[in-house]
């Protein structure tokens, strides 16, 4: 499938203290090419609602580059379905400068949410027939955050869950959980450290009041020179979210 | 002076969960038409930086129409310096719909501040020589919040100033005052109530990791119709941010 594209201004407060867009504004844009382009494709959230669905995302993966994008740049966010079967669409992601160098390249899960009983079902067959291209029997799964559990030394805290994070749909927008994650990590390492590479998982959603706790790993070396972090989302000891980050330290 | 005018696409991702733009979205978009007016004014940031200062706001007050923006909608954002003196700019903004229509309407008070010494500086002549217009004597004053205390039956939540929250300028993005300010109204509030006026003025800057209180008056009926709300913005006891804000019932 082809891809499709939106174009973007980076907004000033679309962007972190250094000028680069935050993480969670790169998933933003994301999501607003992929409501663009089922739009196009005619399976848009007026077409799905009718089914009494939408689309959630259950994970993200992919890599950032160093040289990022700069406020004020006007981005280019592509994306399309990359494959599906009848429970899930991987969905390609890229943004783009102006000279077309690649900023960011992602994947993400999707599924047919029921927005009543909030469960998985079958992406319904009238919308499947509405995909310009056939259904495939094994998908590529993304890359997973790995097994891992919180340790006592990690770093964490809380958050609670405002009224001005929720949707249209009534739901935490998802890129909330990416200001969540990344924040316990503190200015420090965050403004001498470029983010790399990501892999999300979402398990269980939050909902508005509720008090989430975002705890962190220490820093891990890797042998090729990046640093790993590992974080956790949860609510009362149970998981919403689980990631794991790739970093490397910024020149001076 | 001419309105300088810019347009936004209104995306999801700044709208409250009932598709309107959130207040501090209607801010962010204004400081970006700010910014384009004295860029195209020669005072933009690269100029006012050679000066040591930059342009900080202290007040903003203004009316909203019942018949706000809508997500997609595109937006044309006016602003023009209404007047000024040596120590003072009054801004003028607008927002309009697709037709025109007014979605908001509002003015801001800007100083000139010495960005090491965090202090408020005159604006330079050689600034203010490229206003095309005359200064005046006597500025028009905004109409501010009230004389008022706290009081013990008030609600109020407590903020962690976050990473993200942190400006290109390290300081903290004035439009999440906004959002501090409303959130502790709650959900069932701010869902069946409409704001149609608002007064904020900025006492003193917040900074990151510091803990704030946002505290809000019970709504008080007043005569026309409207409701009233005030609040506070605090840190460790001290005023960061005062607000006075009308709001009239959603109609079912």
């Amino acid at each position: 499938m082809e891809f499709y594209e939106i174009k973007h201004q980076l907004n000033y407060y679309e962007c972190d203290p250094a000028g680069h867009p935050t993480l969670s504004t790169l998933i933003n844009l994301a999501v607003l090419a992929a409501e663009a382009d089922n739009q196009v494709n005619g399976v848009g959230l007026a077409t799905v609602n009718q089914f009494g669905g939408g689309w959630v995302i259950i994970n993200y993966a992919g890599n950032l580059s160093v040289h990022t994008a700069r406020k004020e740049e006007e981005l280019k966010i592509g994306t399309r379905v990359e494959s599906y079967n009848k429970f899930f669409i991987i969905r390609d992601f890229y943004v783009k400068g102006p000279d077309d160098q690649i900023y960011a390249e992602f994947k993400g899960t999707f599924v047919f949410m029921d927005l009543v009983k909030r469960k998985i079902m079958t992406i319904p067959q009238a919308v499947i027939d509405l995909f310009d291209m056939d259904p495939v029997r094994r998908l590529p799964r993304l890359p997973q955050p790995g097994d891992f559990e919180r340790s006592p030394e990690w770093d964490q805290q809380t958050y609670r869950v405002r009224y001005f994070d929720i949707d249209m749909n009534g739901h935490v927008n998802n890129a909330h959980y990416f200001d969540w994650m990344l924040d316990p990590l503190g200015g420090e390492f965050l403004s001498h450290h470029h983010l790399v590479a990501m892999r999300i998982t979402f398990a269980k959603e939050v909902r508005m009041d509720e008090i989430i706790t975002s705890s962190v790993s220490i820093p891990t070396p890797l042998e090729d020179g990046r640093l790993m972090t590992q974080h956790l989302i949860e609510v009362d000891g149970e998981i919403s979210a689980k990631g794991e980050n790739y970093w490397i330290p910024l020149e001076k």
